[in-house]
This record gives structure tokens, C-alpha cells and sequence, in this order.
């Protein structure tokens, strides 16, 4: 499919690696792949969105990104220039690539004015990514989560600024770690551990009220919902209010009814199509949006996945691979980036090629095995 | 689900059971029931349309209609009586009602005409209904197909009038069940036979490429696709474009492709859950529209499973419930209809009732079982 | 998947050409290898099968083979002529081939003892293959359908010799090709016709209520079951028993009660995963076989879907795949062909690779697009 | 249908009340319903059995049970002090009822002993439940986790006395109440808390090798499989065994291997059908089986929702309802339970009724809408 856009790409400066370097995390041998890769916007990501029908990118600054930084003024310092820096690479191809504002939220009302400034004084930015809970306090250990009364200045600027909220899974801290994960660490990370900690962060902003007091903030959360929607029956039918009579979210609405108003849910890093399957039953194809995860998971992969392995129809294909984000995110199709939406035959889905008169029996294309090259 | 919109919905004429009362066909005892349903629209049938959240049907004559008529001259006179009829009553309550043309089919010219008449001289018509083939000859044996280019002056008119067409199935004639169906005669009528005779005119119309010359040509038919939905790869698969050259539907699409653009279904008489998932994966949400087949189904029945088993998000439900055939039928969103699209908040899907405070666990509205009554 | 088994595999032999040349259908220029694939079996077919997991194939002379003889002494003579050189064929290769009977219909108690001489005198046959209805008299237009009383001698010897029945498409007479596919002639093969046809036949003895009166008969058919799963519920609905009260169909069954036990179908040229996925929602798993249609599909087209493109879990696709077959042709597992049934593990599906010690993030393997080779 | 089994169905004794009482953490004014829930076996819950086709329930000591007492010798007395109650319970209606053996799990070779003890000295035990992790540490916040090498011995003996192990989940401990789910406690339970902490324990009990070291060993958990089915691919995708070079588990093996040989899940409590289809899809039906979680569900919503609402085919749902519980825990089949497998038939699954001459059209019980009673 031509046309792609994705929303879950990630990227890295310099002085981010100090801090954070996900090359430590890798396989043996992989690390300066990962190092570069992150590092790279203009070279080998392009050029493999290219050859893989990504027509653009939305990026963000790696995870844990400000939100591992314990110390404030650090923190502020380098979501500061992470978005000058990113703001400058996407305005060197806005055609095809555009930014999720990074933000410290140790002080609301500081995150508030930095997405400010990005959605207002800068032109390359969509909206924020949160990487789940901000750390604080001296041993790390303090996790500040953001479905509390006192942030809600943030999420006042981000309905204000119409600036949909993309939350990502960030590393645990050394408490949790030692208490929980130890014994099993390779489950701590992106395959549980990373969807264990935010679905809680997500559905603590959903049931805390924050998309009820601020009715044009859109949540948008990768990884085929981070558990969520094969699960909402359940979580809606436990989050008994006669049981929870303070729960604050409204009282005549499910967690499910947000989902393709409020709340949205991207495949990154979750290429299986019996769980998209249950997310378009459960949420509907509007509430999904196609991204990889790069490059903690490759462009090839994720896009030979959507090409050619969805076995879904066209218009929710090109939907979910390219129209939904346009919708939800709608500075897309403003100035700089002026993206509108394409039919599935704009993208190449369906259809005979021209230079092609057979189709089934005795077509020799289909009469061979596919190998990767 | 409040505000449904039901398109496959049979009405009758005292005048037209002379020809074609559908009670000789049904269980013993039930003949007058089905007759008396069949004449009444503003009795019975609101009422269980008000019951059962059906805001709006579009009415057709009940098949074969006209089609079953072997005189032209007959038919022509039936059909300008039934759709005279029909905008009287359904100007009665253009809120809740609309109606689809009825044509004899023996003369194009004279069938476009009659089109025209209803869809411009007439408030009450929002597209036309065929019933499968059109009878001819003195025995009923002649089948006349509406694929072949001399029916292109009914095309054209319904293309230049922005009429859809809606295909429903019919009776056989006395050689094909003689042929064919004696041995078997209860799987002649909607069990099999309907489907597997109209299949074939439908697919007759697309690969003959009359959608190709009338783009703005719209087909819907019902009972989810008459078998089509299901076979679509294999449909694509076998019309081999070497094996047919002569085929005249554009070479460079699939039949896949003419669906949600040109090619509609409808859930009439088949209430079947994972069929509706077969069809929503294979031609998408948004090629299909609510339908009942009252009174050859029961409303209830058609609406609970609708309202209550259908286990599918909230937003396809409420499109394929109701907005989608205000985007297939967009006479039905001007006067005197009016009709607009709904959220699912406002057809009552999803949420919490506001006088109950709990849901799930020791909800007593679940700990129950159901039964009918 | 290692360890596939494929039930609808045609052959011919050159005497079979003669009336029935399936090359004179297809696409220019494809024709000499059509019928050279036909009458091969220990060469390219033996070679592909090794080439794709393909375990075991069970084989059947080309449709409409006696079937389309309207003669009953040649029918009969072709028939035994059939057997006779496909138990040789077989009996060179036992452990890779097996045989379904070819029978003349023209007189049931005929068709009887020429299926119980393959089944007891000769030792590679495991059921029997019919070509949908047997064509008789001079002009070719008569059909004879099997669903009738007099059928019974040979519904009967099918019971006795538990021999299951597989159920076979074939192509229409010249009066319902001019009656119904003139005008359309490309839909009245494979892409639809022969399942329009064929599913009526089905059902016709299913109703007729032959697999009551015979309950060790098993039917099969292929092509994911000629339309029958997706529309199993309407199917069920509308054979309304006080509408049709003569029906002799056991009164306190539906049609989709027999799947499973009495009825099963094949995947067999109909790879697409959503139908897959209806029909095991429909009708289960244990209902369904995996088969290819060689070589009116190319078997590695077949065998690349099933082992790449197939969603789903591997017991699954270990049963239908293969064991399934087992169950249902028990005849398999015993001499000469001595097949017994295989885990996912055994069948290589799921699980690593054991020179391979990674699966996901930087796996060299995936991080490609596939081509076809 | 008929002979339903359910596997996740809890019990207490007033002993237990006095460290756990569950009634504390529902809605106001249901707390002594559920308490006399718990305590009841052959009263009300056997009524409410009999009234929604329940045939067996294995019973099991209400959550946390001994796992929730710190004290190793408490936490031992009651284990032992809850099977005998149980035994002697489960004795009076064997028929009915069988158990799940309550051990402390503070040594595992003391636990091991107590279940040989159940095992093999008593009758009604079918297998072992634990809750989770055991707490142990004077301020309940140490948390025990069983996936440790130092648990073999337990494992050791659900292998030898091939003793299913059920995995069910558990409250948090203060710690972590306090560090991550103040602020938003309605999440803390059966919402979400408790599948985000047991999913870890299950998937480290399964990637630290146990499962391969005692390969008789067979996991079940419900709730649809603590989102673990939904997650699977990414769950393997992530597990990436270059960069876990020392996981345990076997390097030719994903997650997803183990389902349906030793792994297996429940429907309890989660009465999804879109989840239920997504399970079948990744994990298989053979994986799946029904259970309700009564009483924090109740049996009549457990059962409506199996009995009416479940889209699947017959054999699935009997398997899933009735004989693959027989296959997972083969205790079952034998003396005093003596349970046998059923087909659809006879668990009245399908088939029309014999008093019942119609389905369909002008079917008097289907042309009404439902309603609870």
C-alpha cells in the first residue's frame, strides 16, 4: 500500500544518548545498528520508507525521553532542544515528516507552555508523546502519573491547542524492577512489562475524567492498545460504579464509548492480524491507525505485514494505514505537511496492474513460492 | 439502537395479489397474516417499527413485482399504479417512510421513463428495485437479464438520476424449477435458489462493466451479499482476464473493488453474526447497510439481533445501522425526508443508562437469564 | 506446514481426453500444460508436492468425467477403465497417493458394485467422487440428481463400505448455458456457476434426508463448502418445516447440525482467510480440510497461503491441514497408505528454528520484504 | 447447553472470612450476598447450576486464600483446615462437584506434600489452584514468586501426581497499592490490576522452563487468558533470544507453543465474544475452556452469555463448554466424578425441538424481541 503514514517513529540526538541509550538494551552485536538508526532521519529511515510505501512519519524522541529525567531543570532543558532540533530536521522535508513535541511534566503548567510553543511558535509539530509515567526523586524511584487533578493544566493546553496525546511505555523504575521483574527481566520490557504499566496510565486518565473536562483531548496509544481492547469488555463490566461511586469519569459513559472519538490505537510493534482483528470488533477500524515502531522493529517488517499479510478490506486497509491519522490528527493536512487522504486505488490496493491481464489460474506470479530478499 | 434504517422492506396492493400473493407460499395458517402485512403500512408496521428503533424503511413493491409480469403493457401499468400508490402513503409520513420505484423491465426506454417520472414529478422515491429478471413469453419461460447492452438506456437514467438499484431476488420460471428444483422444491425460494439465480444477474451487471460506463451507478442487494461477500476471492480469483478477454468490466479492477463505492449489501433475512464478520472483513463496514426482508422476517427478530447479539463496536453498528445509507441514498438526507446521521450516543449505543449507577458485577439487570416475550 | 494432504486432486488419462478436454477452457497458450499436468502424477506433480509439504494427495479422475457421459455403457466402461489405471498409479507410490472412485450414475445399483469392487478388490481407493449431477439423453440436457429415492442402492453401498462421498462441481448442459450464462459465459465456471449448481445438489441430499436414512455416509466438497457455511443460518431459517412439511429431512435437525459428523469441506481453490475464518465459525474446524484443486490451482499458490498467509493457531492448522483428513477418510491410516496423524511440532509449525536463536527485533530474517521465487 | 463445566468458581469457610473476607471490597449492600455465596455449596449455587445447564463446577478456595497469609504455619493450617472442609463438601455430591487443592506456597516442599495429600489420600481433587504470588514478610509486602528454581519441588509434584495447576489472580500487596495505584484504586482489582500482575507470573513461570522441565505440568488461567492471547505474537516477536541469551525456556519453542498442550485458559469472567474469537484465533479452541468465576459473576450471566450470545459452531462450543475440560484435567472422567464427553446433541446444542415443527418465518417464539426475567 502507497500512502502509508506511521506514527510511532522514534528518534534521538546526541545529547539524548547520554542520558538514554536504547543500544544498551539489544541483542549483542546490534547496538550501533539501533545508535544510528535512532540518530537518522534523512538517510536509511527515508530511504527504507521509500521502498516500503511509508509516505511519512510522524517522530518522537526516543523513551524514556524527558520523562526518565528526575532532575527538572534538566529535563526542561533537553525537551527544549529536542524540539528545536527535531523542529529543524522536519522542516528540511515536511512533505514528509513531522513531530510529536517532547515535554518534562515534573511542573504541569511548564509542560503546558513548552506544547505551546511547539504547536504555536514552531510548524512541524502535531501534537505531544508521553513516555508514560515521569520519573522523579533522587534514587529514581518516585513515579509522577499525569491522571491527577494537579496536571490537569496540561491537559487544558493540549484541548485548547487541539494537540492529541500520544502515550508511549517507558523502562521501569530500580524499585518496581527489584520488586517485580526480577527473576524474569526479559519480561520487563516491550513484551509485557511496557503495556502492563501503561494500560494502568491510560485507563487511569480515561476513569480519572481528563477526556470528560477536556472534551477535545484525543489519546492516541500504540502496540494494538496496550492490552486494552480485548480486554474492555471486562474492564468496563469490573469498574462497577456502584462499587467505585468516586471514580470520577462520567457516569453515563463506558470506557468503550471513547474509543474513535477520544481515544485511538496504533499496530506498532504488534504486527498480528487475529489481535487487529479483535481490536476492529471490539473498537471499531476508526479507533486504529497504522505505525511500526521504528527502529525497535523494522520498516520492511511492519509494511511487508500491512501489504501483504492483512487479509482485510480495502477501505479499512487504507483507513487504517494512511486516512485515520488525517482525521485524528489534523494538522496533517495543514501547512507544512498539507497530507490528504487517497482511495485504495491512490494507493495501489486492489485493482489488476495495468501491464497484467490474468488474474488467478495460470498467473505465473502466483505459481511460486515467496521468499524474503 | 434507536434511529435504524431498514431498506429491504415488502409492501403490497390489493392489485397486486391478482398476480402474486405471496401467502400461497407460506406456512398453512399464516397465509392471511403475511397478506394483511404485506397491505398495511401505517397500522401494525410503524408500530413495530416504534417498538423495535426502526426510525425510517423504504418501501418496495413486493417481488417479483412487475417483473413477474409477462405483458408488458400489464406490467407498465402495474408499476405506474404501485409507485403512484406508494408516494400517496408514503406522503403520508415522509418522516419514516420512503419508497423505491417499481419498473417493468421489458422496455429500457419505457422503464427509464418511469424512473424519471418518480425520481423528478415525485418527493417520495429515493432509487429503484428490480426483482431479479423480467418475465416474458406466453409459457413465463423467457428470462430477460439487464447485463446486456440493451438494457444501457435504463442505466444511463438511473446514473444521470443518481438512483441506486437495488437487486432482489425472485421466483424461478416453470422450466427452471422444473429442471432444476423438482425433487428439491423447498430449496427453490429463500433458502438457496433466490440467492443462486440473483448472484448471477449481480455479478452479470458488474462484469459486463455497466458500472464501468455509469460510474455513478449504484447496486445494493441483500440476505448479506447473496453468497458474494463469501466468494469474493475466489470470484476475483477465477475471472481470469486470459481466459475471458472478451469479459467487458475494466481490466485493470477486481469486483472486490466496486465494493463501498458502487457495491452495497444489506443484512436482510440473514441475521447471522459471523456471516456480518465475513462480510465486514471481505467488502468492509462500510458496504453494508441494516435491512429486515419485513414481513418475510419479523422485525423483532431482526431488530433484537441487531440491538442485542451483534457483537461488534459501536461505530460500525450505528453506520451499518443507519449512516451508511444516508451516504448510498442521499435523497433520503433532503426534503421531504430529512433524515441526518447519528452518534452512538444518540441511538442509545453503548453508555450507561443515567438512572443506573453500576454495571457489571451484581448488576441485577444481568443476573438474569433472558427469555422472549 | 510439513505433512499436508490434499483431497481434490484431479488426473486423467488419455482415453479421458477424448470426451473431456479441460485445456480446450483455459487461457491461450496454457492449454498443453493443463493436460499434461492432468496425466502427470509421478513427475512435476510428485516433484511440487515435495517441493510445497505436500504429505499426501488423494486423487480423482478430471470432472465432469463419467458424469458428462450421457451414454451409460461408455459412462460405465470409462469408469472402470479409470479405476483400473489409477489403482495402478497409485499402488507405484502408496505412501504419497490414495484414490477416490470414479463412478457412471446412470443406474445406482451399477454405481454400487463398481464402488464396492474398488473398495474391497482393490487396495488405493478411499471413498468415491462424483461430478455433481450425471448428464443423460440424446441432447445431452438431462440431469440426473442423486438426491432421490431411487439413489438409495448406492447412498446405501456408501454407508456399508464407509466410503466417504466427496461432492464435485462440473460444468452446466447446453439448454441452462443458454438458458442462464449466455451473455455471462465467464461466470458460469468456477467463479460461480459450478457452486450455484453444486450447492443445490448438496443440500438437496442433505434434505432429501439420505444422510438420515444412511448415517455412516459422509459428504465432502470443496472450494470452503460451495457457499453453504456463510449462509448456514438463513439456509437452517428458511427451510421453515411447516412451510415445507413433506421435507424428509430428520424434524429435529438443522442442516448445520450434520457438519462435522456427516458433512465436511475443503479449502480447495478458495484461499482466502476471512472465508476460512466464517467457515470455521459456521461450521468448526473438524468440519474442514485443507486441499488445493491441482492443477486448476497451482500448488504452490494453495500451499503458500496455507503455510505463510493463514492467521491461525497451529493446533488448527495441524488439524485442518492435515489430521482432519484422517478422521474423515479412515481408510488413510490403514495399508497401503499407513497416515498417522502429526503435532505442530512435526509438522514444523511453530516454534524456532533451531540454528536460529533469535525471533523478532533485528532478526536478519524479517527485516525484508518477501518476493515470489 | 447442557453439561456445562465450570473451573473458576470459588468457595470459603468461615474461617477463612476472618482474614479475607470479600464482601469488604463490593458495592454497598451486596457484601452479605456474596459472603453467603461463598459459603454456600449445595444450596442456592446448585439450584442456579441446575437452572442454567451447569453439570460441574470445581471448587476452589476464595482469592487470596493461603497466599494472601504472610504466617507459614497459618497459611499451612488453613490450606490443610480448607481441604479437608472442602473434601468432605465435594463428597456429599461428587457428581457435581470436585476441588481444586488450596496449598501455602511459602515452602514448596511442604505444598508439594499437601497436594500429594489431596491427590492421592482424598477424592474430590482434580488439580491446584494458587493466587497468584505468595505474601509473605511482617509487612505483607514481600512478594514469592514460583517461578524460581527453588519452587522445582512444587513442580515437581503437579508433574508426578499430573495435578493441573490453575493460576488465579490475587490483590496487590501495600507497596505497590501505594506506589502505583493510588489515585486510581478501582483499576487495582479485577479491572485490570489483577490480569497486569498475574500475566508476568504466568509468562515467567512458562520462560523460565518449567514448563519444560516437567513436561506434564499444564497451566490454566481465566479471564480469556489474562491478555495474554491478544498479545502473544508480540509477546514472541519481543522475547527476542539474541538479546535473552539466558532465558530458560527452550531455544526451539515459542510462548505460543505451549497453548493447548500445557497451556490453557478460561472464559471466566470475561464474557467477550469478539475476545473469545481472537483466544480461537491465536490460541486455538482446544485451548479454551468455559468457566464463570461465581459468585463475583453470576451463573445465570456466565451461562445466558455461553447459552444464547456466542456466535460459535456446535463442536467448538460444547468442547469449549463441556469435553475439553475432561482432556485437561482427566480426573474428571474418573470414579467419583465419573464425567463423560457429550456431543451438541446431547447437550441440546442445535436441532430443532422435537414439539417444535418450525424455525424461521412466522416462527411464533422468534418474532418477539427478548427480555430478562
Amino acid at each position: 500500500m502507497l500512502g502509508k503514514i506511521a506514527l510511532e517513529e522514534c528518534w534521538t540526538i546526541p545529547e539524548g544518548l547520554k542520558n538514554n541509550d536504547p543500544g544498551k538494551y539489544v541483542a549483542a552485536g546490534t547496538s550501533d545498528r539501533l545508535t544510528n538508526e535512532l540518530l537518522d532521519i534523512h538517510g536509511t529511515r527515508l530511504q527504507q520508507m521509500d521502498e516500503n510505501g511509508v509516505d511519512f512519519m510522524v517522530l518522537s524522541f526516543v523513551s524514556p525521553g524527558c520523562q526518565g529525567i528526575t532532575d527538572p531543570v534538566q529535563a526542561e532543558a533537553l525537551a527544549t532542544l529536542a524540539n528545536n532540533k527535531l523542529e529543524e530536521e522536519v522542516m528540511k522535508n515536511p512533505k514528509r515528516f513531522a513531530a510529536f513535541a517532547a515535554v518534562s511534566m515534573h511542573d504541569p503548567a511548564q509542560a503546558a507552555e513548552e506544547l505551546r510553543r511547539c504547536m504555536t511558535k514552531m510548524k512541524g509539530f502535531v501534537g505531544v508523546l508521553l513516555n508514560d509515567f515521569q520519573s522523579a526523586g533522587t534514587d529514581g524511584n518516585e513515579m509522577i502519573f499525569f491522571d491527577q487533578p494537579k496536571y490537569d493544566p496540561f491537559w487544558k493546553a493540549a484541548n485548547d491547542l487541539e494537540a492529541p496525546v500520544y502515550l508511549h511505555p517507558r523502562v521501569s523504575t530500580p524499585l518496581i524492577r527489584e520488586q517485580m521483574w526480577k527473576g524474569r527481566p526479559w519480561l520487563d520490557f516491550s513484551a509485557l512489562g511496557y503495556a502492563d504499566r501503561l494500560n494502568m496510565h491510560i485507563l487511569g486518565i480515561i476513569t480519572n475524567g481528563i477526556l470528560d473536562r477536556f472534551p477535545k483531548v484525543k489519546l492516541i496509544f500504540g502496540h494494538m492498545g496496550e492490552h486494552i481492547p480485548y480486554d474492555i469488555y471486562r474492564i468496563d463490566h469490573k469498574l462497577d460504579r456502584a462499587r467505585f461511586p468516586n471514580m470520577p469519569m462520567r457516569k453515563d459513559k463506558l470506557v468503550r464509548d471513547y474509543f474513535g472519538d477520544q481515544v485511538f490505537i496504533t499496530t506498532s510493534g504488534h504486527f498480528s492480524t487475529p489481535a487487529l482483528i479483535c481490536a476492529m470488533g471490539e473498537v471499531g477500524s476508526q479507533s486504529i491507525m497504522f505505525s511500526i515502531d521504528y527502529p525497535f522493529e523494522s520498516i520492511p517488517n511492519g509494511c511487508v505485514w500491512w501489504d501483504e499479510y492483512v487479509s482485510i478490506n480495502h477501505h479499512d486497509l487504507v483507513n487504517i494505514g494512511r486516512n485515520n491519522a488525517l482525521k485524528v490528527l489534523p494538522r496533517l493536512t495543514q501547512e507544512p505537511h498539507n497530507l490528504s487522504s487517497m482511495t485504495p486505488a491512490e494507493c495501489q490496493v486492489g485493482g489488476l496492474k495495468t501491464d497484467s491481464v490474468t488474474y488467478g489460474m495460470y498467473n505465473e506470479d502466483w505459481n511460486r513460492r515467496l521468499v524474503k530478499h
